[in-house]
């Protein structure tokens, strides 16, 4: 495993990573999340992602109870502020939120930090400013190490980063965006600008498209699929065009490449987003033991993908952005 | 009951809020305060509103018995320094008074920290400077979440906006004007460029104008009125020359027009204030839950004030600030 | 009695204050101290002067026992740092010294804070930037509420607003110097551009001039005064030449002048300090109840001092600062 | 023993001091720590230099056990973070494994706070900027007093005080770079500019070469030397070319004029350092009490080295940096 910079950031991250993401405290109960982190921890994974509306907060006191296994040094744990309740100040990025919220994920994860915060989208009712001095706030009270965001736009990146040069504030370190063979406007376009000016780190998540990239809906939706299981999934990928036949056929002819490689669709898909060099960390979403090692061995794929591989994965993909 | 961001600043309030000042340890009892802070809260009511001075901190101490049987997130606290005790360093809002206080209001409010503390007035004897970086330590000491004033002059509310811009500091959010049909200089006029300069956010206080604007004292203050019972009250009103008979005679106008509403006289003045967009919300001081859920109804007559019957009544009032 | 500002800070000091300098754990044990402090409290005195040289620390130890019947919202309690012992890093104001100081002097006060924090003596060791951005820390830790100096020049004064306010810290409030009718260089000419600059408070010592200013040397020095109890008091005043005959002559006259107002020597001599705008406070140093409430009366001779009188004084004096 | 002031901050140190690399739980236990620390004390020694790399934390450990018969502002103790373990994010001084690393520190040092605390070495993963805001931060929370680096480049400095400069905040004071007769580019050229610009002090380690200036290798390397233990320090000094028989030679000359001066080799080599102005303190590696009181001999030996004497060592030497 490798491990990289969240962008210029001094900590190291696992390029592969372990998300609790619709799969802690809903696929995975408590023994569950500790055998998965486990086999994960052994294969070179160090961070473990999260977020106060995973499975309402259950998602996080699962984790919690599972790193108390572990050196705390060893484990990079993020937490994501946003939705945290269902009151008027339960929703979003304002102070009070997000000290209110940092305060119950804290006691959640049983822990006194964590090492990334992310404001989990942007919140157009409270002002960029705000939210940076609250996250300067966290980082100097020691509640978390470091601070970013997810699903932000490059201008409200930019804002970011200019009132924190302005107010000597700490700055974001790393977006956690969608990132996949079908969706690279923002990684590969809309965020080119701030990779070298702010040294921004990407954490990208959704790596097989909601299960698109595995090939297994290839052939329609199995029922126990997670695509099955959770309705706003399928609703989000129709709603994105994602589910098209066009993407289906492409995807059916990527397995080809990943078969002559030796290698899983999966396994190509994850490896794909591991050659940008933008990216820190790709978190996968792996609800069994086996999916974290099938997924790892994404890595090795990796090597396989030289400059002719990449061009053929291209040319069938044909969504480059300009 | 809608929820408005308090200027804007990310944290939200209900636009209708139950103020403690003459009620909570004077007319309200133990028992009083918790019946009438659920029926707030029932109605929607998120904010509650308090300060060191008020009933020489009974208020407080009632309020934080009271707010045990809720989810800290779920609501928005306030109190307000100046009035402290009896000693030189007990008034104003001094570095020493201001922690002094704040350090003691949280303890009979039993809280780590309130939402919002204000300078319950402007102190000509300590530099802006001064309170404004005292400010900034409370909040980011977490005994506090968010800053602001009452009472003070556009003026000195610059010039605290300065400060903070200039020293990085973190800005006032709200100012706590009196505010009804009677009194609109500072809210409609001397505030104007600060709304929206500074995003400043406003929470009202004195809707009904001491009770005059509820109609009960059209014919005279009856004996077991609050403005009977609190002597200073009455004094207030005749000093400002709101007891006058012109106004006692619009306000039999106007209890005319709410009448045609379908609403009450104290209604008709809540909702009117609602209808300004630069009051976040409205301060009441209700004695007795029914009086609550009385002038909660305020937020459906504010529906009902149409173009042409806010023209009528400002035909009535004629005391539009120019 | 009077309370007045700090300078420009928002704090209240009594224009009469109580050191413990020379008294406590010297002149006075802990019953001694306890009744000097509470004759002081009931004549209106609420700021304490102490400082970590005192009596190696008792002059603390002591103060900390009798100030436990206070509320601590009424009491101005101070301490200085530069004298801690005997060790390399025991002297002076570097940020080691300033902080392993206050923690050790809130320990013998057994408080959370004092008001007001001094550097006991400039310090050409450290720089003053490193002083500055440790008193700021002092501050901003909650151990002091506003901090000065002691014995500074105007030129070391200047460069510690500089550095404040280009570094956006917290600056200096308060000076303590010398001060009385026979040591005027420094408060009346060296500092006199500050005042309005920076709104320098001061907090003056030795008023009396180590009792020269009493009349009591007026016929050569009593066995059992301070003055023949601590040799470095009057090695000091032979240093500063104060102890010239034409000085006691001066004295002699004065006391003509006091005795016309019906006034000992010493409160003429404190009246005459009280006169002087720049002065928030007079600290005396007083080694019994009795002269405790004879120097407070001076706050009532302050009122005789008419422009007349005054004049009369400065001829005697004859030493006004070009 | 002469006390420095660490470049221009304030805090003093001892211009002989003691290392614990190398000695302290590897050729020292429990009772040879306390033994060589008391006779360092008693000595004039009042600081003592640590890291976390130093036996894997056990050095650390064993000061901390040590030092709890001390007063603790009669000592400056230090640590430093790079180190801290196989992880990932144990390396380097990123803000997770400096605030981690400084954490577990304190813990073993069983110390609320270091005097000193170093950046081990430069860290090419994290930008300096990180590790100025971290620093700062460490600082401010009480964590250490002074900040500085150890093998930093001049440029790698320069950068940091820009960055602590135009952030307002705390820059580094101190250095720890190799220095002695043999490795002078550092301090005698590169850190010119420094000193004066921005008063950075130097404590300075292996004064004797790993044991080359003491004449021991002379004729051969000794069995029981620690350079014969620790294959890392020879291969360190052959790397560097010093163990050359062109050094051996000059040592044997050197150890002439040591010789005329009543000295050892080992004295007349830290002298040597100690008359140079730049440097705040001489680390010794000492694992023997008698060779502590040898080296704090040294001192004396100093004021026998007369710009005459200096000539004659330069011309042996024959390395002045140009």
């Amino acid at each position: 495993m490798k491990y990289n910079n969240l962008g210029k950031a001094g900590i190291k991250v696992s390029e592969i990573s372990l998300g609790s993401w619709l799969t802690f405290g809903n696929q995975l109960d408590t023994e569950g999340v500790k055998q998965t982190m486990r086999t994960a921890y052994e294969h070179g994974i160090n961070f473990f992602d999260n977020a106060e509306a995973y499975a309402n907060g259950l998602s996080e006191s699962l984790m919690g109870m599972a790193i108390k296994e572990y050196r705390r040094e060893d484990l990079v744990i993020s937490t994501k502020i946003f939705w945290g309740g269902k009151g008027p100040n339960d929703l979003g990025v304002s102070r009070k939120h997000l000290l209110e919220g940092i305060w119950n994920s804290l006691k959640r994860l049983q822990l006194d930090y964590v090492d990334l915060i992310f404001c989990h989208r942007p919140d157009p009712t409270t002002p960029i400013e705000e939210t940076v001095f609250a996250m300067d706030y966290i980082i100097r009270n020691g509640l978390a190490l470091y601070w970013g965001t997810s699903e932000w736009s490059a201008k409200q990146l930019e804002e970011a980063y200019t009132i924190a040069d302005k107010r000597n504030l700490i700055p974001p370190s790393m977006e956690q965006p969608q990132y996949n063979m079908f969706v690279r406007e923002k990684v590969e376009k809309e965020f080119l600008p701030l990779y070298q000016k702010y040294g921004l780190g990407l954490t990208t998540f959704s790596p097989l498209a909601s299960g698109l990239l595995t090939g297994k809906y290839n052939e329609g939706i199995p029922e126990n699929s997670r695509l099955a299981k959770f309705k706003g999934l399928k609703d989000d990928l129709e709603k994105d065009g994602l589910l098209s036949s066009k993407n289906i056929e492409k995807v059916k002819r990527l397995s080809k490449i990943a078969n002559d490689l030796g290698a899983t669709m999966a396994q190509l898909a994850i490896a794909w987003i591991l050659k940008n060099p933008h990216v820190s960390t790709v978190i996968i979403g792996a609800s069994r033991p086996e999916q974290v090692i099938e997924n790892v061995k994404a890595t090795e794929v990796k090597d396989k993908l030289t400059e002719d591989v990449m061009l053929e994965i291209e040319n069938i993909l044909d969504n480059k952005p300009l």
